[in-house]
Parts: structure tokens; sequence; C-alpha cells
């Protein structure tokens, strides 16, 4: 268990620094700003005072137990400093520093390792950007802080995890827990995986990684943790220039695309390319159960967005199927104007009564997985009404997935924010909404795929 | 050619009302409030005025000549106005109005088409959301006004045409020409585009299509636009199920993929899939020129993003070289903890010096077509001084693309802003910057492909 490392009640900051700009300003300043309801200990020898916090010569002056130690020091003197926290009874220590195995320096990273195992301490880094826990207002690291949420980030480059979290405070993109693991010389991918497993703050979990150390055993860890939760993940070094690219970065050796490719599936992994693609799949996963299976229906109020919603759609192998007659009589309560042949297009100056009951008829089809709603504001219809429609059928109890594509603009800003308030995402684009959907339908293979496996 | 309606001098409002909402008032409060500096007919038996133009019985009673009418009233009173309009001597006509060929009033149709050719008339549309140019404030349309730029857009679909419009509003991209031409029962695509091949404002075009009506016709002006600017094309309709989408929406039937795949290749277009990669490919296009090759050097501050990068450029085809020995003597003023190899990693605290020396060293070397610069702030680094840098270089002169990837956050909005001033355009992830320098390989491409079949 890593509590005393994502949980702490106690930080201390070995180079902590009354310099701005300096990463052990930073790190101190964002524990302090972050509102962590612990005890906070500044280490530097050279100042006495740090935020209002009392400074001390080194952790050994500390007067109280310490749970977690980060350390922002020089390379060369992190072993002596490494000892002290060992004898002071330290559990979990992240080391910020670099100049580690990234860099060839094998020999100082043993010694670390050495270190913490004699101690009993755990190590998260070194080489790292630090961890956050929203839910505790827990923000050890050099990246900006994002806002509390429900999307665990688990990411092996620190750079990439803070561009994440700049991202995900740019749009209000909620994270339970962010760990940048750097050479992962102790804890790794698996261990905070695991630890995640068990973590009810973080409802999906997202992984960027570029090699992996021990396959198997994350494997196994990924495949428990995505029979509980949503696990998404991203490979960097795929081909072969991209594996070249990770050999020069982190020392470590990527994989084979095919190999990865794989070992995501039988690990229950949903695979993702790209940061944005990265949060609209986490925020569909989050509010949206998994679909049933891949047959989706999609309800419009214009032809050109749902035939491109559709291609997307078959694009990722989802099936748009014809409707049935059946289904047709029941919904014979619509204009002749509008075609009823799935993608079903209301027209445009369908509001909410046609939103409504189209819907309602839709969501108890047998032969319908997942549902997809678009709307194109024409000048004269208010966007937030078919958006009213949706959220009111949704309330009823829907057993499908239900999103949304109300696409670009301003008149749709109000209409997007009802529908996720009320849980439905909504995407801009056909393609990104067809993704998302995607998305839903992996997940439902995984958890099947998964659930098979175990009997 | 159609200078008499997307260069209108005159303008007359078939329909106009003085009821806000209504479609009528809607288009005539547009070219009102666009600033159209010619003159403005509303057309109404029932008012005597809107918004400060007398409002006329019929067009026949306008007192002067009129370039461009707008019909916006109920399908079967178009012929007869229509009529009118021949009479009085117009020479362009939009008709807003739908109830033709697309519910399957073929009869109808044809009936406005032989009305415009005993009087020498062209029609766009019917069932069309209207045209604009904004380099003369002519806005006779549904849709939201867009910035004025250089970029036209031309759309089968009305409502992805308005979806498009407001998103450019939104986000500030400029827009030379739009033209939705719905039914096309005269002027189509072809049209158009041939129009727009002679538009010095358009200087990259955009177009949306369902289905096309003379394939010939259609590829042999798209090769030739595109020896004169960039082409981008969005085919919809390409999937079985999105095939028989469009058949319900327009009634016109969707080629199968392949087909247009080799019909787009043969005319020279630049196929996308969605319309965020549409916004950020007429961006890249119409700001730096097309690579010479295929060939891609990365300069980068942080691992993991370039990785992706990497991987992102050749899953599109790009190649990543290793840097040859000789380039890297000449890089050796980095410091020993860069990485040499392509990507290129000048790591975390490269600021301002290391970039612009790397990237000096870069342009000029002949194993690179195209570079993409890569930066991620840390805390401690001016994400402005990195984009000084590439812009400085970019200043004195250089013979391929240069695009750049500034990732996520508030610290790179003002670095982004220096960048895209200077025409190097900025995309805010891995995948979305290769996709870009894909479109420059490609365009490269496709000029050479054109310019061979020309001898």
């Amino acid at each position: 268990m890593l509590d005393f490392i994502f949980n702490a009640k106690s930080v201390a900051v070995i180079g902590a620094s009354d310099r701005p700009g300096k990463i052990g300003f930073e790190i101190f300043r964002n524990i302090v700003e972050g509102g962590f309801q612990g005890k906070i200990y500044p280490i530097n020898p050279k100042i006495t005072e740090l935020m209002g916090h009392t400074c001390y010569r080194t952790i050994k002056d500390v007067p109280d137990t310490v749970d977690l130690a980060v350390i922002v020091i020089p390379a060369p003197i992190v072993p002596e400093v490494l000892e002290q926290c060992g004898e002071k009874g330290v559990k979990g220590v992240i080391i910020i520093s670099a100049g580690f195995s990234e860099v060839g320096n094998v020999e100082l990273e043993n010694k670390i390792v050495n270190i913490a195992k004699k101690y009993g301490m755990r190590i998260v880094g070194p080489n790292c950007a630090g961890i956050v826990n929203t839910h505790q207002n827990l923000f050890p690291t050099i990246e900006v802080r994002p806002p509390k949420g429900f999307i665990a980030f688990v990411s092996q480059s620190g750079a990439l995890g803070g561009a994440i979290l700049m991202k995900a405070k740019e749009e209000q993109f909620g994270i339970s827990i962010f760990a940048s693991y750097g050479n992962a010389c102790d804890v790794n991918e698996s261990d905070i995986l695991e630890y995640l497993m068990e973590d009810e703050n973080s409802k999906v979990v997202v992984i960027y990684i570029e090699a992996v150390k021990n396959g198997r055993r994350f494997i196994e860890t990924s495949r428990k943790l995505s029979l509980k939760k949503p696990l998404i993940g991203i490979k960097a070094g795929k081909t072969e220039a991209g594996t070249r690219a990770v050999a020069s970065h982190t020392g470590s050796l990527a994989g084979q695309e095919k190999i990865y490719e794989a070992a995501f599936k039988q690990a229950g992994i949903i695979s993702v390319e790209d940061f944005d693609e990265m949060f609209d799949i986490s925020k569909v996963l989050l509010h949206q159960p998994p679909a049933k299976g891949d047959k989706i229906a999609i309800i419009t109020n214009s032809g050109g967005p749902a035939v491109m919603l559709t291609d997307a759609c078959e694009a990722f192998g989802l099936k748009i199927p014809s409707t049935p007659e059946e289904t047709k009589k029941k919904l014979s309560f619509l204009p002749p104007v509008c075609s009823l042949e799935n993608p079903i297009d209301l027209v445009a100056d369908a509001s909410y009564e046609r939103y409504r009951k189209t819907l309602e008829t839709l969501v108890v089809e047998n032969w319908i997985d997942g549902i997809i709603v678009v709307h194109v504001p024409p000048v004269w219809i208010d966007a937030r009404e078919p958006a009213k429609a949706v959220v009111d059928v949704y309330k009823q109890g829907v057993n499908k997935p239900i999103i949304a594509c109300w696409m670009a603009g301003e008149p749709v800003k109000e209409a997007i924010k009802i529908l996720e308030e009320n849980n439905i995402p909504n995407f801009p684009t056909p393609r990104k909404t067809a993704k998302a959907m995607w998305a839903l339908v992996e997940r439902g293979k995984i958890l099947k795929r998964l659930k098979e496996q175990q009997l």
C-alpha cells in the first residue's frame, strides 16, 4: 500500500527554496497554496522560515514523524539525505531530482534503491514530476494544480504529465490522483495501478507508458483494475523511430507495436492515440455505462453532420443498422418530412417535443445498444430545448448509453452545460463523438471478455 | 462567372420579414448588420420599411437594377417570383427555400431551372444556407457571420456549413467566401470552385461534399484549382451506412469509398476526416509552404511528447530519420545532457539560445524537409523565449516548413500568439501537429504530381 505517499499526513520538502522559479520553491508553494491540511516541513539549512512554516536544517531535526519526504536536491547528495530519511523513519520518498539511470548513472540509482530497502522506504522517481491527490489537497509536484475530480492519471513522462495537468486546469477537467513515476527505480506503474484499484475517488484510470519493466505483472494488475474501473492507456514509442526516441529519452527499451497492442488487449486497456482523445474518452467512461453491443442509433436535426457521424462510427467498427419497420411504425408521430431511417432525421425545426418523443421511443428498443443525439441549432431554434428533452428522458432511467453532439458555437454553450451537468457528455465534432461511443462499446466488450475469463 | 453573386453590388431579399427568428428576418439582418456597402432592397408586400430600408411589394417595384435576389418564401410560389426576377433583369438568385428535389419534388425544381435558363439567371440552391463574401461585407446567409480571412468554404450541407461558420466565429478563424449550394439545381460545386480559383482573397479552399453530379468536371476543376492553391476535401457518405444516410438526406447517391478516394487523389484534394482537422490543415496550408519531401526533424525540450509525436508522424507516413554524424558534429555546442538523435532533445531547461542555435543549424540541412519544434514549459522557463527563437530564425528566411507544438495551458498562450502572428502555426497535441506536417508533405506531393502531369 502506498497510502503513506498518496494519503500522507505530514510532508517534508528537502531542498525547499525561497527563490521563486526554483523547483524547490515551486513544489513547496504548490503544497502550501494547495491547502494541504497535514503538517508541512521545509528542509533547508540556509533558511529558518518559508511561507509561514519553520524550516529545519535536516529532516532529522523535524520534531515530529514524517510520512512523506520530497527530495529536490542535486543527485550526488541524494543518498546521504535518503539515509537521514531512513533514520528518521520516513515511509515514502518522492525524488524529483534527475541525474540517475536516465543519464546512464545506474550505480547511483542502485545505491538509493539499496538505502530505501534497508529502511523499508518506498521511492517514487527519481527524475519525476511528483504526485497529486486532489481529494487530500496534496500537491507535491512541480506541475500545475488541476481541479478535483475522478480521473486518475499515471505518467511515465513528467513533461507529458505536466502538459496534461495544464490542459486539465484550463478545461476544468477533474483529476483525482496524478502520479509521475520517472525512472521507477522502486515504485512502478503496476504498484500505482494496484493503489488506484482501491482508491474510491479514482473512477477512471489513465496511464501513459513508454516501456514497462515487468510485462506480466503489468498485464495482471491492469486486468484486475479493468474489472473494477475503466483503464485507458497511451503507449508511446510504438513505431521504429518512436522506439529509438524512447531509447534516447529514458534509456529503456520500448517494445514493438504489435506486442504492446496484444498486451493492451489482454490487459483490458482502452487504447488512445492523443491527449484530446484521452480527455474525451475519460469523460465518456466516467459518466456513461458501457454499451452491451455495437449497434448505434443516431437522432439528428440535420443531414450532413449525421452522415459524417455515420461514416465515423462505421470507421471505428460500430454499426448503424437500418430502422426496423416496427420501430418506424412507432415513430409515425413524426411529420412526413422527417426521415425514419437511421440516422433518424427530425429536420431543422425539431425542438423539445420531437426530440423527447423520438428518444423515448428508441431507448426501449432492443436493436439499439447506444444512442447519439445530434443537434445543429438553426438561428430560430433554442439549442437548450432539445438538450432538455434528452435530459428529461435520461432522468427517467435508461439502460443504454446516450451521448450528445451539439456542434460548435456560442448558441450551444448553454445547451451543453445542461447536458453535461446531467451526465450526458457532449462532443463537438462527428469524429470525436463516434470515438467516444466506440470507447463505451469497447469497454462493454472488455468487461464481457474479462468476466468470461474469470469463470 | 459568378461575380454578380459573390460580388453583387445590389441585393434584394424576397420574403424579408420583420419578425425576429424568421429566416426572412435573419438573412436581412445579416446583410444589414454585416455592413454591406451596396444597395439593399427588402421585398415584402405587407411592410413598407425594414431596418431603415424601403420595402417593396415585388422585385419589379424596385426603382434600380438588382444583381442578386435572395428568395426566402414557400417553395410553391418560388416559380412566380423567379419569373419576376427574370423580367427585372436579376442576374443571380439564391434560393434558401426547401421543398424541392430533396423531398422528391423534382418537377418543381425542373420548373425553376427552366425559368432561370429562359432569362439567363444563375441559381444557387434551392434548399441552401446562402453565401458569404467577407471581403465585400456580403452576408446573404441564415448562418452566423464569420471573421474576414483567406479560407474559402464550400458546403453541400447547409447545417454543416453553419456549424463550421459558428466554430470559425468562436475561434476567430478567418473566412473569405462561404457557399452553401444545397440541391445544386444550377450552380454546382464545380462552378463555385472555378470561381474560387480566380478569387485572390481565397488562398485555401475547403469543400464538403456528399455526392457529386458530374464527376469528370469536378476532378478537372479541382486539378486546375489545386495547381494554384491548396484544396481540402471532406467527403461524407463513404461507408455503407453513410451512403444510405446521404440517400435519405439529399436524395442523391453517394459513391463507394474507394471510388471517391481515387477521385480525390486524381483531383489533388487533401482529404480530411473531421472539422477540427479541417481547421488545423487550412491553417497550416495558409501559412507554411509545402514540404519537398517526407523527412522531418523534431526539436524538443521533453522526451515524452516527442516520442508521441514521432509515433504520430510515422503513423501518417512521415519519416523521422536518424541525425547524420555530420549534423551531430555541428550540434556539438549543445550540453552533453542533450540528445542529438532525432528527435533532438534540448532537455527541460532549454530556452532562447539553445532553441535558436539548434534551429539555425537544422534549417540548412539537406536531409530535412520540414521541422517541428516542441516546447513543454517547465515552471521556471518563460515559454515565450523559445517561441522568439523560432520566429527569429524563421524571419531570416527559411526554405522548408516549420510548425510548432507548444502544449496546453495558460503559460503557453502568449508564446503561441508570438508564433502565430509570425506565421508559425501551433498545434496543441502531438497527433494534430503530425497531421498538420503530413498535410504540408501531402501538398508537396500533389503539386509535384500535378506539375509532372502537365508536361
